[in-house]
């Protein structure tokens, strides 16, 4: 295991992984797609090497694509150094990168972002790929403190000791390290208050079963593997207190559109008066989506739903769903927390500084 | 393919599947293990050999499980005639073959209270085996007749034009003939007014994709295979008119025991407008139980839910959850329709003749 405390310090007992890591002159990529069977770094030299690996899912979630590309950008940099570039070579090189890196994963709003930040600042300082290094570290390093001031401030919105249940992977895979949704459950973990956390296998793709319960494991957070059909049976048994989720978006009004499940499981806490909180970065309130309806929700292809299944049947499999915000308790991000989050208090949240 | 019609008749366009068929002299049991990528009957001679096969799932749904344990009773009384048996011979030798197959599944009721039926009719004409098999194959048909009378019943509550959502398996599969729930949908397309009908996975045993879907696919059915938790969005886009499902167990009160995940969707259902409908035999209701509660839920081993996930995570697996009465718009039995269940109407539902 390499000691991934270089890119992002501050590891724990309750936190101890790190999907992207910088180390030596390589990026190092946690090979996704090969959890929770085995655990292999790829250890990726260019940004075509790191493109590719965006393009076949070796990497997941947002945070953590945006940081592998913002890497990516250093690798180019420091490429482009040691052929002792003109300016417009340095541009040039870098901005190509970019634009490979980009057409990776076209719809992942938060890549680009990283990447364009990435080239901004390296064109500041053109030949100088170690400080390209530190913008990105530093990008990291507050992907990272986002994470655990949501972790804590999720934290402090629930009860003295508590039963949760999660959804999909929030956690240190999907992210610089430490996760949205499983940062508030580190955390409360952390603080001695975790009384058993529920993960719902998170069908087609099991990032629960897969990813979420590698993660547990890994940390020694006591969770319990659930079907996702099985968590309204859960609530109504009175064994889970609060469910505790991430978002892909939100919209102006509070809308959270997130994995598919995630309605289903709304509903079922309101029902039994269970609490409802969402956990994500400001940037993931995207103010130009007015509600959740004017999301079009993606479909995929039914590959993973069809194997084993009857030859022949049609599928129907939907990415993400939309939670009305009238469904979401609490809504926590880096900046604070809204409770019963609607388009006023969300705008006041992003306006504040 | 056999003729499956010889026991039961009836056959038609959107009702050709068999999984329980008596043959010449022997028992077929369609092998639903192998489903759906083979289609396997096993050859059954006694009732040890159809025992085993209950034991180990190759037939499943309490009804198909009654009548294989039934015909197995068949082949036993047959075998018995060849050697020309005293009276006591005779019962001693079903009495025999019953406790073998009744040991085969002990927790289901369907199975004992099938063999102790037939066993009861043997001892009435000792020595006579084709009397036996005129009893089953009488039970048989019984079964198929109920299953189309709830059909109809089911499909006239339905709108004229129906877009369904069912869960688990309640087809043909799991029953003599055409099924409960799916006996349903069978009927409203056999009417023409089905414009689609939507089969949850159902986790962890994915009897919908292997088995439901399979039946829909062998009769011409347009159906889609969705993930468990794609069912409340398909309900918040307005893609779904009726749930559609069947019961393992109903308490006085009307509560429904069915599959895992069931609850789930009659919560999203009654939130989102969505009629629910609960279709099985009159035998389903259990007046000795008053509520669902008094229902000890059983938990199955996890292994279905644990393959692929990663090692060394707990996991909770139950098989069963409560749907509570007033969450069922419309329970179908046999003997008719009740509305809104309820402990006094399921009374009186139970009292007519």
């Amino acid at each position: 295991m390499n000691d991934p405390g270089m890119s992002t310090g501050l590891l724990s007992d309750t936190d101890s992984i790190r999907s992207v890591q910088w180390q030596d002159d390589h990026l190092l990529l946690l090979d996704q797609r090969r959890l929770p069977s085995a655990v292999r770094y790829l250890r990726l030299a260019d940004a075509a090497e790191t493109a590719e690996a965006i393009r076949a899912m070796a990497v997941r979630g947002a945070p953590a694509i945006g940081l592998a590309a913002a890497y990516a950008m250093v690798l180019t940099a420091r490429s482009l150094s040691e052929r002792s570039p003109n300016l417009q070579a340095w541009q040039g090189g870098l901005r190509e990168a970019a634009s490979t890196l980009c057409a990776a994963r076209p719809t992942a709003v938060h890549l680009s972002w990283a990447v364009d930040a990435v080239l901004e600042a390296a064109n500041k300082t053109p030949g100088d790929w170690r400080s390209v290094l530190g913008f990105v570290t530093e990008m990291h390093r507050r992907d990272v403190e986002a994470n655990r001031r949501m972790g804590a401030l999720g934290a402090a919105c629930l009860p003295a000791r508590v039963r949760l249940l999660t959804h999909c992977n929030t956690g240190s895979l999907a992210t610089g390290g430490y996760g949205t949704a499983l940062g508030v459950i580190r955390a409360v973990r952390a603080q001695g208050r975790l009384a058993e956390v529920f993960v719902t296998e998170s069908r087609p793709w099991r990032q629960g079963a897969r990813l979420t319960a590698w993660e547990l494991v890994q940390d020694g957070i006591p969770g319990a593997l659930i079907a996702d059909g099985a968590a309204a049976s859960l609530m109504q048994q009175g064994r889970i207190d609060w469910v505790v989720v991430g978002a892909d978006r939100i919209a102006a009004n509070g809308d959270v559109v997130n994995k598919i499940g995630t309605y289903a499981l709304a509903l079922a806490a309101r029902h039994h008066g269970i609490g409802f909180m969402v956990v994500a970065p400001e940037a993931t309130i995207d103010p130009s989506v007015a509600k959740g309806d004017d999301i079009a929700i993606e479909e995929r292809s039914a590959t993973e739903l069809l194997e084993g299944a009857a030859d022949g049947i049609a599928a129907v499999n939907p990415v993400f769903d939309v939670t009305p915000a009238a469904l979401v308790d609490i809504l926590v991000t880096e900046k604070g927390v809204v409770e019963r989050p609607g388009r006023s208090s969300i705008k006041r949240l992003l306006a504040a500084s």
